[in-house]
């Protein structure tokens, strides 16, 4: 709509929703979730023909199919990797403790131990603090984010992905109090975006295939199938991981491209299963197709585990880790350059708990002895995890349970958030998992502790990441055993609800922390009666269809707005949407109607050349428009989307008589009675 | 927008898309698949408190629940029911053979259990054709339509639950080869109509709860649960059970929504569970999750099954089965009579394979010893497929399998459509069983029989229903292994690619000979410069924003047309959209302008209303509108939906110059030169 039509509708509004920049920053833009439908775009596809279509579907399916196994090699990567370094490190402390103990000191093998640590932990910090900050963490709210539909800067890029990839090797041979799983995430979707553009645009490199994808609407749907392909990898769970995306990210729900995710799922952990088959000398034996495996549960449910699932205790924990998390967030705001933050790792790290895959546990013990503490403490978290839930009865006292459960807690509200690259999914459950035996140790008389174990780290999981479908469906692919669903979905739902009426889940703190603006799935249920009128900005920052270059520029430069879409106008109503990045294309060609006709050898704009500029459109600052350029005129009306999504003005009967409606008329700046006639139905444009 | 306006941008159309109406039948109507946001909503809304919001929340949370425990209280007593009177048939049948064995005849033993067959398969036959014909089949193709968005009759009524449920008991018991699966689905659509409504329009019983709820909006959500919570019921699948809601049907991706499915379908899946493991004297052994049971699947998958999966053979019989049953379905058209179709029914039964759940099957043979024939055809299906499955290898001969393969197949072609309540699961999976049985002892240097048998069920069930996702998790919880995922997917990926390659799945095809407006997901791919204009009828029926009585009395009677939803319009434009049965109640309520007037104390109209009167408004026949109120006037505004989804008309530019384009106008009857004035972008309504 024209801008005087809106500053009237705003202005006939009553009340206005204040803009509360504070929580929200203006510096995220949005993807373009819809495919820009102008001229351009439909002359394209009349071109093709029904083969062609058939070529990009079947296109769609061998990159899915790439994906999967990329990140399934990334992922047997990643564990290979910290498998030897683990191992590395142990072996070295364990020459070390042999040698010292004779000449009677312990603390040289711990200072060594921790120096190691350190080291590792060290190289990690320093590549993700000086290389790439948007490596930290487990990237699990930046893509959540990007499926949302928010494109957070430098996320998907391949820098991020070899970053990712070292630093999580490092933070996790260097025994932090953290997982492989998450990060698993990000890396799957990194590959997707890369692979499904079919270039690098780090490297430079352009394979010219797949050109046809370069695009947000093709772009977020790989990406989906790369997080999907990333959970599948990281546990075993290809179902788990398509209702991963579902449940987390994806906004569109369309058929093809669920079977396609899950294609990509199961070529994933397919990947990883066969190539740690083939590592450990068993080629064929697909046995292990996570990252993580839970064992075996053979036993099935019985209705008394159901009934005492230890939900009630959900609360506890698991709230005050999300509440301690933040705080720490919060101090970290002090950290905040790159030498504090490496050097806060390095402090952490030797806190941390031990990573000795594959080495017996037989410190200071005699033979077919056994120290609970030192297994619960030097044990990798995934083989933790795995004794909690199936060492037999009476395997672990519950003293130390609760002591460990304890340290190791605070130590993994202190890690998440460090400035490594780390999931949260281990450390949460390994701690549920400790408390879940213990509930179940108290409740002795009824049951196995190894499955309140299951619940207790389904449920801690649960209340800090805060999924439930998926996370059920994760936990039963990771466990192997259909009939535990009920049990974990109970607890899940539970863990969500009694969380939610603390403190939002730990991802979308990470998100508030950012100001990212993420749009929930639904609307808060009061606001049905809200207007589009009452959420705008007025005045409307638009184009006519055919509008000076001069103009064109300088509202792309104004900083203030920044906006990145403007409907176009036609003297009576609204007739299009272009784009900034559309605008900046063809300031860069100087598609100026002058121009056109003085050269009409000119060739004509293609939806390639749009195409090539994607992702990184240049700044306007970079376009160099000379005086006489900014007199020219551009037209419009091929470029822009001619079918915007438009909301139209609520006809209503005036609540007040016409007469105090009219005083009320004449009484604004600029109309008398007379010329006043009621606006017809306008528009307003969504973007 | 104003039907001439309409009018004019059809004329300048230079092609039109002719409506084949011989594909689609005229007769169904399609549910409101949005709320009508009219001013009496907006109030309802305004006027609901935050705590107001929550107990819907909870409500409906409660109501698939409930959805829920009463789907898998139907499949516990169907599965009851089904047993004991097998059984019961099984005595008669045994005594028979014992008392006459011995002076000679078993030809007298074939004669009665023929005979008793044919009367339990009458009793199904009939109540399906005489009381409720639109409870035969398996019920699936009419929920997808009803998920779809298309009111297909009497679907979700009770009296079709009543039948189909004793209906299903007859046909199973009369030993027909058909399976009680598919039912359940309907099963749990029906129920959920009906709880969600909390009120029976057929007993005519309000309970005066959930009044919310009855919109079409509200309603097909929790149809969604209850279809997933029949799956679950029927296959212990609850996450298959949703998966398949989303895939076959749900238009509407919803995180809430999901979940609630999820626990409706949990839920379901228990109860059956618990009461079953009461009726077995197991009290709280929760190991028969579902309808049936494939029994655990204990060896992991490997290499060589991937490899060796026997995805060629699926073109064969799956395609040959969907084109075999059209043919029956065609021929059927002349069976249309209910006498003939039950006689139909009853000469099919003898042929059908018995049920003898829980009884030894040592029929004339010593003891130890096995007819294997005898075991094929007199068994369950369930136990059948379960032996095909995990016997071990030797324990079939591969004559006797394929003959059992074609008899059963023909059988089951046939079986499905006839008159009677009927899935079509359990006999794809015998065939598939039997079929990748024998295709596994073909390949007998590799690999386990049963592996293969569960892959030629796979295969079969899914060229009959092409369902890939939902079923690989159907297929997957029933076996209680998750490492099948990866085969079970690529070998229905490769059914489903090779049998969309000759010919639709079976429900498609159903619903093909149904004529139903069936709406998928993607529109072709080549549709996609198909404008609004080039589809649309014209002229446009619509009314005035106060209009005349006698005008839409008319409008509504006129049998030829039968819109279900109009535009309203102010003189320039669009401005809102009416729906058939808000005129209707508006009629019968006499809400004129007139009336208005002079009754000042007359009740305003409320959104209950239109609730009460859901969801079988009266046709504009029964309602009497006299001479003089035909000349009073209606005014729509408040109950209008003011702002329908539109689309607006695409400005382009004209590809004729401004000449030639004026010459044409002025040649239209009526339009002059200077009268032309190019019209304002125009909006097209979608309803």
């Amino acid at each position: 709509m024209h801008p005087s039509l809106l500053q009237d509708s705003v202005r006939g509004c009553p009340k206005e929703i204040p803009h509360n920049e504070k929580l929200l920053s203006l510096k995220y833009e949005s993807l373009d979730y819809d495919n820009s439908e102008n001229q351009l775009f439909l002359e394209e596809e009349r071109r093709m023909s029904f083969l062609g279509f058939k070529c990009l579907e079947i296109s769609r399916w061998v990159i899915c199919g790439l994906i999967g196994f990329l990140t399934g090699l990334i992922a047997c990567c990643i564990d290979i990797a910290v498998e030897n370094l683990a191992g590395v490190k142990y072996y070295v402390v364990k020459q070390n403790i042999e040698k010292f103990t004779e000449v009677g000191g312990l603390s040289i093998s711990l200072i060594l131990w921790a120096v190691l640590n350190s080291a590792f932990v060290m190289v990690g910090a320093v590549i993700v603090a000086f290389f790439e900050p948007g490596a930290a963490g487990s990237g699990i709210p930046q893509i959540k984010c990007y499926l949302n539909g928010v494109k957070i800067p430098r996320v998907v890029r391949l820098k991020t992905l070899v970053v990712k990839v070292c630093g999580v090797i490092c933070s996790v041979a260097g025994g932090l109090a953290v997982g492989k799983e998450g990060p698993m995430i990000h890396s799957g979707a990194v590959v997707a975006a890369g692979v499904s553009q079919g270039r690098s645009t780090s490297l430079k490199k352009d394979f010219k295939i797949f050109e046809y994808f370069r695009r947000d609407t093709e772009k977020r749907d790989f990406v989906s199938a790369g997080a999907a392909a990333g959970v599948s990898a990281a546990f075993g769970a290809p179902v788990g991981g398509v209702l991963f995306s579902l449940e987390e990210g994806a906004s569109f729900w369309n058929q093809m491209l669920t079977w396609r995710i899950f294609f990509a799922s199961m070529i994933s952990t397919f990947t990883l299963n066969f190539f740690l088959s083939i590592y450990n000398n068993k080629p064929g034996d697909l046995s292990s197709p996570g990252l993580i495996n839970f064992g075996r549960f053979e036993s099935d449910v019985s209705v008394c585990l159901l009934l005492s699932s230890p939900k009630p205790c959900v609360i506890s924990l698991s709230t005050v880790c999300l509440v301690l998390n933040p705080v720490f967030s919060v101090y970290r705001v002090y950290v905040h350059r790159p030498c504090l933050q490496v050097m806060e790792a390095m402090l952490v790290a030797p806190l941390g708990p031990d990573q000795s895959e594959d080495y017996p546990l037989q410190l200071f013990c005699a033979d077919g002895e056994y120290n609970s503490m030192a297994t619960a403490f030097f044990n990798t978290p995934e083989r933790s995890v795995r004794s909690l839930f199936h060492n037999p009865p009476g395997s672990y006292n519950p003293l130390t349970l609760s002591l460990f459960t304890l340290t190791y807690f605070f130590l993994a509200c202190w890690t998440y958030g460090l400035t490594v690259s780390a999931g949260v999914f281990i450390p949460s459950l390994l701690i549920g998992a400790a408390w879940g035996r213990l509930f179940g140790i108290l409740l002795a008389v009824w049951a196995v502790p190894g499955k309140y174990a299951l619940m207790g780290a389904a449920a801690q999981l649960g209340g800090i990441v805060r999924m439930t479908l998926s996370l059920t469906v994760i936990m039963v692919e990771a466990t192997g055993n259909v009939t535990y669903g009920l049990p974990i979905m109970l607890v899940l739902l539970t863990a969500k609800i009694v969380g939610d009426y603390f403190v939002e889940g730990l991802y979308d703190i990470h998100i508030k922390l950012q100001s990212v603006p993420f749009l929930h799935l639904e609307a808060p249920a009061t606001s049905h009666w809200l207007t589009a009128r009452e959420v705008m900005g007025a005045p409307v920052t638009c184009f006519n269809r055919i509008e000076k270059v001069g103009t064109i520029v300088d509202v792309l430069s104004n900083t203030s707005t920044n906006h990145n879409g403007f409907p176009v106008v036609m003297p009576v109503a609204i007739c299009g949407l272009i784009l900034r990045s559309q605008l900046i294309v063809l300031l860069k060609h100087k598609v100026f109607v002058e121009l056109a006709r003085s050269r009409l050898t000119q060739r004509k704009l293609q939806l390639k050349d749009f195409r090539d500029a994607y992702p990184r459109f240049p700044p306007i600052q970079s376009i160099h428009v000379s005086q006489d350029e900014r007199e020219c005129m551009m037209d419009l009306t091929e470029f822009m989307n001619p079918t915007p999504y438009t909301v139209p003005q609520v006809y209503t009967k005036p609540c007040r008589p016409i007469g105090a409606l009219c005083e009320a008329v004449e009484n604004l700046p600029g109309t008398t009675h007379a010329e006043y006639t009621p606006p017809p139905p306008s528009v307003f444009v969504i973007h």
